[in-house]
């Protein structure tokens, strides 16, 4: 059966995501629909990007990813379906894309051409579900578009190496549910950069010289409960996605918060990692 | 498959939905749930019936509408089940429905009398998910309830034309996820007291004399990028179920705030459209 | 076609739900992923325990429930794989699987023994995932784990009786989405302890004598409406899971507030039931 997944800035209370689905089942009987998301900031690129591509590679090879966020046809916002990765992906060339591609070469890019058919100014129902369907049909991406080549980037939020390779400068990405904030700095990176040398990592007022991995992995179970300094505890870990991660252990956002208001950081933020020299 | 839907104000957090959806697995085993919506305000009829009329038209015909609204049975407040448009709704007889059936009149409505084989108080659990698999497996309406002619009127909020055809005095019914405010003038009844005539539209401090088409309309694609202006322009235009909406360009709710906050505007508060007479 | 339910503190808005979604479809073709909620509190062991509880009964005999509820493997966080009541439970052995097996016996518990096959720290999209895709494919418990006797008991939320049975005093163990205080005390021990005598409910301020069936019980349809001061009302009620609940009639949350603001009442506040003496 199909998959088709939807990523979007609609939340969940409008009439948005309903009837998008009712359009998919009208489309095509037999799909299962998956929510990745609807709650990203409204026309918030790098959390889209974020999301969908720590998202869309556990499911099964064939499936289709449809992308709501700043998907609006204009002059500068074309929509385009993009074939990845054994992946789909129905979205508007607004640079969400590009996170995908800076990792795997995209086999196929069309350009969607098919929008003299439909009036409405909701893309995401009208134009994207009926791409949606003719992909899972088994139509081909020509047959809706134009070939291109090229896609947009998304700017400005790479990590940078810096001062013969004894630095890695890299940004806050996103804040998680828990209030952990996830770095662009990935451990592919990290190890080709530090070659194994000890490393301070700073962030505005905090810092740390070590990286677990996992969160349980800084407690000592060893110790007596009662002197774990357990809950609240300041750590740094590679996340499931192999993201640097800076995180509070077993953080209540509702009573002390998480790490993104104790550690004061916010989306953009710079984390610098700094290496020692080898003696 | 059989197709239900929800849109309830029970929220996604507490037991209720993922219990009805068991309740429903129960019932019939091979069925689409959709949600529409869990997060209407609760008790609030108004914005119950201005999603699930948004929403419903794009779903399959013979799709099933469960709406768990205000739906605890009393004296005043019947179970009915309402099959209107192709569609089937099961709801309380509290004044959602008709919205729906002020513009298409419903084929058949029956109060459902299924009751004295429950005890709970969970009617959406009880008797709308057994009404929901009934229609599903094919059942008709008189099996569960009794023919009735007509349901409850909700008021009070339908746009008045006044002034010998020189004004449309409407409300704001509905603000959504980006802040945008939806009013209860459509594009039907707009331009048969409009007549082409030139407008202004009124919203406390806020006017406009264009309806755009969609969002990205409103901007200068033509002019350089730093001179458009586009971040933040107020404007008005037909969203895409037709109603006037007062919207801001690309609106960011965490930062500037959206069109309900930044023009003062919220549910019910009076949006007015002054013709201006022909010479 | 198997069921598969979730119940998680991950929220909707990070990739974690979807990332597991497409982790079981890859897993197995045909199953019905159902959300139960992923709106726990992080790591509020009560919450999870109170919602499962509550939801997991309504499903079809043979599903699966994944608890993703401090999950994270560590010496004193065992996984396990519960059978109980024909359902199956894959959890973390924190004591949230103790409030099902308060009221049934499990027929077998295994603790999970499949972690050597996995890298990452992201448990239950790796582990829990892999076990709910044997147990749908018809797999035993005893093929990924060992079998045990005991779980992890969650502490110090059970209601007390005392004063030779003259009272019951328990505890606000959940507020629902309407503000709506539920306590421990359920209907079986209050009619145990009561044996039909009168009775005050005390919390704080407020009191009651009276335990209604339902919400609209609670209002006279025979006055006339401008009579009945029906909105804002404050009543007892034996809840949907026959669990005593203080609440407010059609409370509003964003005007006047629900039960929980204004009784002034939280998570594990104290609530007593003084039985009176019969003569």
């Amino acid at each position: 059966m199909a998959i088709i997944t939807l990523t979007t800035d609609f939340g969940q209370k409008d009439h948005f995501v309903g009837a998008v689905k009712g359009a998919i089942f009208s489309e095509i009987e037999n799909v299962n629909i998956v929510d990745i998301s609807h709650y990203i900031s409204p026309f918030h690129l790098h959390e889209a990007a974020y999301i969908i591509k720590n998202a869309y590679k556990s499911f099964p090879k064939g499936s289709i990813h449809v992308i709501g966020v700043d998907s609006e046809l204009n002059p500068e916002n074309k929509h385009i379906a993009v074939y990845l990765d054994g992946h789909y992906f129905i979205c508007a060339d607004n640079g969400i894309i590009s996170m995908l591609t800076s990792e795997v070469r995209p086999e196929k890019i069309v350009e969607i051409n098919i929008h003299d058919r439909f009036t409405s100014n909701f893309p995401v129902l009208d134009v994207f579900v009926k791409v949606a369907g003719h992909i899972a049909r088994g139509g081909t991406l020509e047959v809706i578009g134009k070939p291109i080549t090229e896609t947009k980037e998304l700017t400005g939020i790479r990590p940078v190496t810096s001062n013969q390779s004894s630095q890695i400068i890299g940004n806050v990405i996103y804040i998680d549910n828990y209030g952990n904030v996830i770095t662009n700095i990935d451990r592919k990176l990290f190890e080709e950069v530090g070659r194994g040398r000890d490393f301070i990592i700073q962030a505005r007022t905090v810092k740390f010289d070590k990286i677990h991995r996992n969160y349980s992995d800084a407690i000592n179970f060893d110790a007596p409960p009662e002197k774990r300094e357990e809950d609240g505890k300041r750590i740094a870990l590679w996340n499931s996605s192999n993201c640097l991660e800076l995180a509070i252990y077993k953080s209540n956002l509702t009573t002390v918060g998480g790490a993104s208001s104790l550690f004061g950081l916010d989306f953009r933020d710079t984390i610098t990692v700094i290496f020692t020299p080898k003696l």
